[in-house]
């Protein structure tokens, strides 16, 4: 975080002060179910989306990239505590699948692949969901979506088979009209 | 299901009928909240409970058998769809974290292990866990649980070191109190 100082919502009394008055937002990791419960203990959706749809920079990594989209009805993360509902901060329109991994053919393993848990949420869900693999990134800057890193993403979209794109791919056509809050930051 | 007539609730006009008159229930996989869903949607939870309660055998595999539990807090599942609420059949006291996987030491990947997402479930909840790896299965019957099938299961109990059971282990001592509906199918 360089030389920029850094005040923890677990740590102050008062956290929708935090979040009104800071000049960044970060939201990292961790148990999915719990980081969208505790926004909703803490009151702090409404502000961060007004906050980001004024402008405010928010960066999001694993779980903090699934809470800026509309639900988090693609986390792989264990429903260990139940929020009060899905819905998330819906900062952008569509919904990302961090820590996306590739089906292994040799696998003997019975559950679903990450692709399989996707497609179940397309038959379900109408919003574009991006397979993000490590060490890539979503820039959302000016109404325009960017991928950026060393992987590239595959894109799924209900009815459709997925695609993959490359970093540096502007992915305005595949993500198009799915921009909520994030929208407004130009 | 050999020469035993199967009645599907998704086939019928009446569920709970079905479900008053047959004979033994078997819940299959698939997405653990989509089928939560499903059972709270044809207010199946009640009927099941009472009859499991009253003697009916009940089989469940894969997501079928973590709708047993006190709730789905333990499934790999993508949360697709919002169950009205996480509180499954409760037939058993205990959770089952069905497909466990050991965690790989050689693996690049970055998102959390199965042991990883029990213990994050047992930082917020009080049930034991067993984690059930292919090829096993646990059978509740007379109050007691035995460990069946070909590979060893693991136990996680809260602020304890998980335990590795062979098969044909009696489980009463590590679950023991922790039945509930399925205590009267004596």
């Amino acid at each position: 975080m360089g030389c920029h100082q850094l005040t923890s919502v677990h740590d102050v009394s008062n956290a929708r002060r935090v979040v009104e008055r800071a000049r960044a937002i970060f939201v990292g990791g961790g148990n999915t179910f719990r980081l969208l419960k505790g926004l909703y203990d803490a009151d702090l959706l409404r502000v961060i989306r007004e906050r980001v749809s004024a402008g405010l920079p928010y960066i999001g990594s694993s779980a903090g990239s699934i809470v800026a989209c509309p639900s988090l009805r693609t986390t792989k993360d264990m429903p260990v505590v139940q929020p009060p509902s899905f819905e998330a901060l819906g900062l952008v329109g569509f919904q990302i699948s961090p820590h996306y991994l590739d089906p292994d053919p040799s696998s003997t393993h019975m559950g679903e692949t990450q692709e399989e848990r996707i497609r179940q949420f397309l038959e379900e869900n109408g919003e574009t969901v991006v397979g993000l693999r490590e060490g890539s990134m979503l820039r959302v800057e000016g109404g325009t979506v960017t991928l950026k890193g060393s992987t590239a993403a595959r894109i799924f979209r209900s009815r459709e088979e997925p695609v993959e794109v490359s970093p540096t791919a502007n992915l305005d056509e595949l993500l198009g009209q799915q921009f909520r809050y994030a929208e407004a930051t130009t």
